[in-house]
């Protein structure tokens, strides 16, 4: 990318809304004519852009046609004419697109750095390099990227690094967070909204005589994902130590993505069921009872592995067609068998004040039993949506004014 | 569905289970017997039932095997060997399927109406009806189903007559809601969890000097659904009026799922690339940017409409390919023609106390512009999950015992 040069001062009269991120000029505009049924923009690269009537005018951002205190589009695109067409075009004493349109006179314009970025006629040369996933197994336990409360607290560029921690490794830790109950939401809202669940905003993590999930026990957890039975899982867990002097428990992680990766290479007939057969998961409580119906893999559109869904424990009877109830057994355990290898297992002890911060989505978190008599243990945990953790690094990352 | 006989008491040592459900015996058990790699169960009416040996085991309800208390799961499924098998099937003194495995001589028992509405091997014979969902236009206006606060409140049938319509028609409304602040989550409280968005968790639409949405402005808003920028759409949304005094803005209600049929059958190729094409949505505020991108009309496997995502307010740029352009234009015009048409918009005053809860993923809302100089106006709003209208659903409808 060439060096961002300053937008010229506008001496226009019209003003554009003025927007919360900011589009370096990269290029400047050299001309704009109409050219058949588009708006040609020539580049001083040599680039052309060409761009529809209508994507045009429906992209005005004057404050006629965009509110500019909630940047939320005003013109109603239906009343606009498919015929709509342009009466003048060129480039403003700003630098700017500017169009006046025909049927109503209503002009607009467009800075060249945002009409640069939104170019769909050329392939995207400039595009960001997508967020890259980096996979692990048991040894991820010695290099589990781990941060300072205080720090990812107050430094914007600390919350930075361990945000983008979190996206491409789905485990991360922040250590010495204040062991008082909340503490866990006051580093949440660091990210953004909490998602609150039935287990309550926060919800605690301690053995009780009549616990409504096997979690609120002492014994081991199996690998699982929490709560597989809604639509959506939460995309972020959070599990703050508050305090840990019992003996056992360790934690067990397991990148699912990791896991996916070895089952479809190793044992593609098992990984290929669990893909396409929907599972039942289902809690039922006394007040309460979530179910969702989904296949234990989801692949995205180019059949990479998106989600897991184990529901290791509130896993309803499996409904598959009789037919494929054995294949779809030998899928099952074997993704089971899988969470429970020592190579893709990363075991570790939590500490009080440790937070750990996973993809629920991805991540299989489990721990082994503990001694409930040898002293307490008591974790506060809580849930945030990847819309939450998306939505904070592209903040963090706004280009500064 | 034949007469629902008493459980007959357990006389066998050892205890099933207790399910926060009942399963009514409609049949009892004749016999139990191993066949291959299945249990044969044969039933007072002749039907056969076939069970895998490892769906069996999986199933087990024992209390080593899930925990009574949180009806999760204990038993490792991945440690069954797959060639688990029986030693002993039967039907025990108490009706139930008793089977002992051969490996473990661990015992498992199954209550006969639970294992007969979990029987795969048959076509699902008493399967209850679907839940059905009645589209509607603009004569909807003179029957939006209507229910009062106080029984809502405190009467769990009047719930369940309100939540079935609200899942059946998507637009439903409450009347007399008390006028104070939060009263709104007073009766979310009813369904289930509220899901806190970046405007809160409850928003307050009032006329504001800088809003951050064009629904805090007195300007009438285009048919829209809440946060499209968000991964699901909010499901449920209540909007309670706390007073209006002002002039103007009468509510408009347009069923998605109606507009989709016409726009189907009358504009087939539109309906084609909105179900296609994704479209960007983006929220940008000062300290929050949300994104998503998804076809504005969402197809179910079957190829039924199953949500809308219309975005009108926070629709970004459009960045399809360049040669479909035009075609995506046609499609969002033709959508936005339609949420505008008289025939589909139900439009009506909202007065204090009422609370409309409609499908945020179905409902598109919008309102008539209303005059500020001339009185107050506030409503209060909140969203829930689909998960939680369903959850409350299933419970309403749990048998008693």
């Amino acid at each position: 990318m060439s060096t961002v040069r300053a937008v010229p001062a506008c001496e226009d009269e019209l003003p554009i809304t003025p927007d919360f991120d900011v589009w370096p000029v990269t290029h400047t505009i050299v001309d704009a004519c109409v050219d058949g049924r588009h708006v040609r923009v020539s580049w001083d690269d040599g680039r052309e852009s060409r761009f529809h009537f209508r994507w045009l005018r429906d992209a005005c951002p004057c404050s006629e046609c965009l509110n500019p205190d909630s940047r939320e589009q005003i013109l109603d695109v239906s009343a606009l004419d498919a015929t709509i067409a342009p009466t003048t075009t060129g480039v403003d004493a700003a630098g700017s697109l500017a169009v006046v349109w025909a049927d109503d006179r209503h002009r607009s314009r467009f800075h060249p750095g945002w009409l640069r970025a939104h170019d769909y006629s050329n392939p995207a040369m400039e595009a960001g390099a997508a967020a890259t996933v980096m996979t692990w197994g048991c040894e991820f336990v010695e290099r589990i990227p781990t941060f300072d409360a205080q720090t990812v607290m107050h430094d914007d560029e600390a919350l930075h690094a361990w945000l983008t921690a979190l996206r491409q490794l789905g485990l991360t830790r922040v250590r010495d967070v204040p062991s008082h109950e909340h503490a866990v939401l006051g580093v949440a809202a660091r990210i953004g909204v909490v998602r609150e669940s039935v287990f309550g905003r926060t919800f605690q993590v301690r053995a009780e005589p009549k616990p409504i999930s096997n979690a609120y026990t002492s014994a081991g957890l199996l690998p699982h994902t929490d709560l597989p039975t809604r639509e959506v899982q939460p995309g972020i867990q959070m599990l703050h130590c508050l305090v840990n002097d019992a003996a056992g428990g360790e934690s067990v992680m397991v990148d699912g993505f990791r896991l996916a990766e070895v089952m479809r290479r190793e044992h593609p007939a098992a990984f290929d069921v669990l893909t396409r057969v929907p599972i039942e998961f289902n809690s039922r409580g006394r007040d309460s009872e979530y179910r969702w119906r989904a296949p234990m893999i989801a692949l995205g559109a180019d059949g990479q592995v998106v989600e897991l869904r184990p529901g290791a424990l509130v896993r309803a009877p499996v409904s598959a067609p009789f037919e494929e109830m054995e294949a779809v057994y030998d899928g099952i355990q074997t993704f089971f068998r899988l969470a429970n290898d020592d190579t893709l297992r990363a075991v570790f002890p939590i500490h009080q004040g440790d937070l750990l911060a996973f993809d629920n989505r991805r991540i299989l978190h489990a721990r082994t039993a503990y001694d409930a008599a040898s002293g307490v243990r008591h974790l506060e945990g809580c849930y945030i949506d990847r819309d939450e953790l998306s939505s904070r690094i592209r903040v963090l990352e706004r280009r500064k004014r």
